[in-house]
């Protein structure tokens, strides 16, 4: 069973980061999520080791995450794929954290999958990958654009990295990624039930 | 400022009950969350009156809803908006409970809105609301084709009550609430920064 490790922090688009976890359950890929600190976060220093707190979704929603981010943890040996949701200031902690650029650089080594959405597409910059086609939320597209080959795509696959614009793009971006990793089949198996309108890029 | 409730419990499908939230909060509704007990749950009876449990979501994501659902303070005097997300067990769950049922008459005879999506639907038929045009998840199509006028359109507005089919369809649902709580103009404010893919019904 391919196994999928989901980042979420304060401030992480809640949208992103379920309709990523869903889709993939639904794929049977085992989903973990970590929690990952923002350091300037009050309060709650020191007590994560086994319940993280929850996460406050960029619009309010109040998420449980299943376990507190460990680098340890979350090496290539652990998961298939790792993924980064938008949300403007959930995606400043995530890609601003060292232990999390480095695993980036090593999934990709790896030969494993690495995700990026919206403003999640930061992680790109700030762990120093080479120039390639890559997309992102308009927002951050001005920090990004130079640094890589920017595209406008709904979902820009290179290589293993995949990346995508927005709650928008969530669900080919999340549908993609089923394809990546249990094939065309499944993700049309997927795809089904979920019941999009006619005509939409799932 | 308009507002809403949006009930959750055990088994709602994660991803319609986040993309309603998110996106009203995102058009300036005033967005709370309540918890519908299982009455068959174990451990939790008589814990809740001021912090409510987490709400296991169908595909096991754990979201910490804003209240407890309690019946006198969920009437349409509270509220503009009432929304029953999907998901078969948290469905079952809401549409089963008398008072909600009860609520459910109550605001479209206030001329308030109520919203069901996939098999959220149910709730019409558990209340008793008199044929008219419908949808749902095709998976609870049978219990609900003879009572209702049954469409498949991805969205139905019918008066007051809106319905739709399903995670597929849970954007251009929340997006037709946003339109009627708020006007086109807000609809269309809303949309462009999520990013939806061209050609996308949104």
């Amino acid at each position: 069973m391919p196994s999928a490790l989901i980042l979420i922090a304060d401030g992480t688009e809640e949208m992103e980061f379920t309709i990523v976890y869903d889709t993939l359950v639904r794929a049977g890929v085992s989903c973990t999520s970590a929690f990952v600190s923002d350091e300037h976060r009050e309060g709650n220093s020191g007590s994560y080791e086994s319940n993280p707190p929850f996460a406050k979704g960029s619009r309010g929603i109040k998420i449980l995450p299943d376990t507190y981010f460990s680098p340890q943890a979350a090496t290539p040996d652990e998961y298939d794929l790792l993924v980064i949701p938008g949300g403007a200031k959930g995606a400043e902690t995530i890609s601003n954290n060292s232990p999390i650029q480095h695993l980036v650089r090593e999934y990709l080594q790896a030969g494993k999958f690495v995700g990026m959405i919206c403003a999640g597409s930061l992680a790109a910059l700030r762990s120093g990958l080479s120039k390639q086609p890559l997309t992102s939320h308009p927002s951050v597209r001005e920090q990004l654009k130079d640094a890589f080959e920017y595209s406008e795509d709904p979902v820009v696959v290179s290589g293993k990295l995949i990346t995508s614009r927005g709650p928008g793009t969530a669900f080919p971006f999340a549908l993609t990624l089923v394809e990546l990793l249990c094939g065309k089949e499944k993700r049309a198996e997927v795809a089904g039930p979920m019941i999009f309108p006619p005509g939409t890029f799932a």
